[in-house]
């Protein structure tokens, strides 16, 4: 009986989901390798401390945990970066630096299932370990946009946001405050947009003055960190933040350089990132087409490979998942695919060409052409359908009368000219050409 | 601290490693792909019963399983076949047959870690549903030869033992013994060759009479079905066994036909699969160099839909595991990999040339090269030493000098020739084509 159904939030990936799929993996990769990036990956299976010592809250309140027939704590990975963090501290001496490693990679959180959000998704990871300097985060940045655009967007469908965590928390300190009540005005942040202004005013008067929260307001709407970078109410930390404001500056200079559409990326001052360890440049991918989405989010953490391997590295990553991406691109009617094209559909007469014809399969197949075939015996009109519903470029038939003269019918899909060759040793040869151009018409 | 671990029997994948497995993915789905088998996927957790309902009881003692934070009963996969079996049946009606399914993902069995066997391991499964005939046996057959052939195995290095339960049970019933009798057999036979043949001989004479024992060690012994097909002994049945036997020869003769050579594949009864839903052709990839050790097994397993989805579809598979195959590549120095390779390595004089630099960066990238570069200011030695362990095919090199005079340096990091050429619009397409050609000697 067909009880049996999947998980919720957990998907099904049938032959068309999956092409969609290995699409996007071949995107994200292809974008990588353009780079300089090398994949890695990491097992999803991990001890649980290894989460439970860096991950947000809201990470470990979702974790596939459990205990393994060993006793052991375990749970499914809710992220990539710890496992990064532990393969890198590991081998952090013999690895040749800055690494520039990316993977592609399931991760598992129990949330409630919702579009863009499920259970298990898949994640493309990028990092560069090993470089503090603001080169590397513009590399990383560049890394985004162009795997974004390697699925098809461009202008006008996306932007990153660039924020500093850096900048906010030297901004902070001039007013006297410390890293915890910097993380509890970046709770306040966080809700940009979605709180109401004054709402979002008046809870931020109470840890800055006025003039202090008409910074902040002023630099998030203008799009701008200049509001925030002029030092002449800091007493003593003017050169401090005027140097950083050097390397906000370099950051969008190297984008530039390297071909980035100022178009596509943007200061924004809103963006703070939840999770706790990053220490400098955040950013987020946004779509600007439809309903604004976060498609990815990343940022520099210089500390946490101390924190979790007890290597001085610091860092520059960030996460895309393949959901909203994806959803984004149906929209769009631009979907991604990766199926593997059938080159020929071979037609068979009966069982007496039958040997005759699986010869010919071998040979097309040891020629690197994809071939298809009935397995049993079949009407020729039912043959040709299915050659169709494959979506071959050819098929090759042989029947009684093609055996008898020595040759097969090549018929092309699309044009649906037909012509008879012979079949002689330079077949699989003369049939590979037919696929590559078509036939004569 | 770095007290942290990866678990027993999980595997990290240091970018060599990401990409020699990334090698072997890629062979496997070439050789499916050339025979028009499309790619699907499903969830690597699913619900407990999915698995209790059919796996083995070996697989079922191996479960990853726990309750989630639902309270559902859920299992990492240990196996793919449930999973297919669900995905074909809740779509069977609308699916057109027959189905020729393959996928690569990640099992997970709890077992003792040891060479060729981790906890968790990738496996390459490919089905044919819907079609019940030998044409389907020996099609599945022949994408697990080609897979291994692909990987770069070749004759005199592994084999495909063919074996046929059904004749099995034929055979024991035509002796009078019924199911649970002949699957007491099975356990016997599977010790083949690791228990004396006189133990075997003993423990199989009482179940039956001594001529019947005498059959099955000259068919196995001269890799022949003939001796157990012969219904000389057999009453009634005689017709029955002997149509058996055209079967057996049929997909031997297909399999001659799609040119699978006669050395890598051959039969053998002493094969018959521990799992109980086999009910036809089963077969098992041997490794023929070195040790004696299984790439991969399968077998018609036509009861398995109706039993787990209600719906009635003949089917066929294998699975192979990416561990013994890798391991027996490595011993035979023949490792796959699938490592991007590097294009270009710009070497950049210094922070005054790197805005120039980086355009060219950007422009290369987008001719579709893939190119790296220092992420700050180094010397020269430096940056020509990291082009070469990155294997770029060539440095191209932007100082002073060549900003004077409107020209980059091109260095072939093989042949060492190094040419000036001008740094114009053309300069990408020039690069490109000196990447696929390699520069004049």
């Amino acid at each position: 009986m067909s009880t049996f159904q999947s998980l919720p939030g957990f998907r099904e990936f049938y032959p068309e989901d999956c092409a969609a799929r290995n699409g996007l993996f071949r995107a994200w990769r292809a974008a990588a390798r353009r780079q300089g990036f090398v994949e890695y990956d990491a097992p999803v299976l991990e001890p649980l401390e290894l989460y439970q010592e860096k991950s947000g809250e809201e990470i470990k309140s979702q974790l596939f945990e459990f205990e393994d027939k060993g006793g052991r704590k375990v749970a499914l990975r809710p992220e990539m970066t710890p496992s990064l963090a532990r393969l890198v501290a590991a081998k952090a001496g013999s690895l040749r630096k800055p690494l520039k490693w990316f993977s592609i990679g399931e991760m598992y959180r129990y949330e409630k299932p919702q579009k863009g959000r499920g259970r298990s998704f898949y994640q493309f990871n990028a990092d560069i370990l090993g470089e503090s300097g603001v080169g590397a985060d513009a590399e990383c940045i560049a890394l985004l946009v162009e795997a974004l655009k390697e699925c098809g967007l461009g202008e006008g469908e996306f932007e990153v946001r660039i924020s500093d965590r850096k900048l906010w928390f030297l901004f902070l300190q001039a007013y006297g405050l410390d890293e915890k009540k910097a993380l509890e005005v970046f709770t306040i942040v966080d809700k940009w947009g979605r709180d109401p202004e004054t709402v979002t005013k008046g809870k931020l008067l109470k840890y800055l003055p006025d003039e202090g929260v008409e910074r902040i307001f002023s630099s998030i709407k203008e799009s701008t960190t200049k509001y925030m970078l002029l030092g002449d109410v800091m007493t003593g930390k003017v050169e401090y933040l005027n140097a950083r404001g050097k390397d906000i500056i370099e950051l969008f200079k190297c984008l530039e350089s390297l071909g980035i559409s100022g178009k596509l990326v943007k200061q924004d001052m809103s963006i703070v990132r939840g999770l706790a360890y990053y220490t400098g440049f955040v950013f987020e991918a946004y779509q600007t087409v439809g309903t604004a989405r976060a498609l990815a989010g990343g940022g520099r953490y210089d500390d946490l490979l101390m924190k979790l391997g007890g290597v001085d590295m610091p860092a520059v990553g960030f996460g895309m998942g393949d959901m909203t991406v994806s959803d984004l691109l149906n929209e769009l009617k631009r979907p991604l695919t990766d199926e593997g094209k059938l080159d020929i559909y071979l037609v068979i007469g009966s069982d007496k060409e039958r040997p005759e014809a699986l010869k010919l399969v071998g040979q097309f197949r040891a020629a690197g052409l994809s071939v298809d075939y009935p397995l049993k015996e079949e009407k020729f009109g039912k043959q040709f359908k299915t050659a169709e519903q494959c979506g071959a470029r050819l098929a090759v038939i042989l029947g009684p009368d093609e055996v008898a003269a020595g040759q097969v019918k090549i018929k092309d899909m699309l044009s649906r000219v037909e012509v008879a060759v012979p079949n002689n040793p330079g077949l699989p040869a003369n049939v590979r050409e037919i696929v590559e151009k078509g036939l004569p018409a």
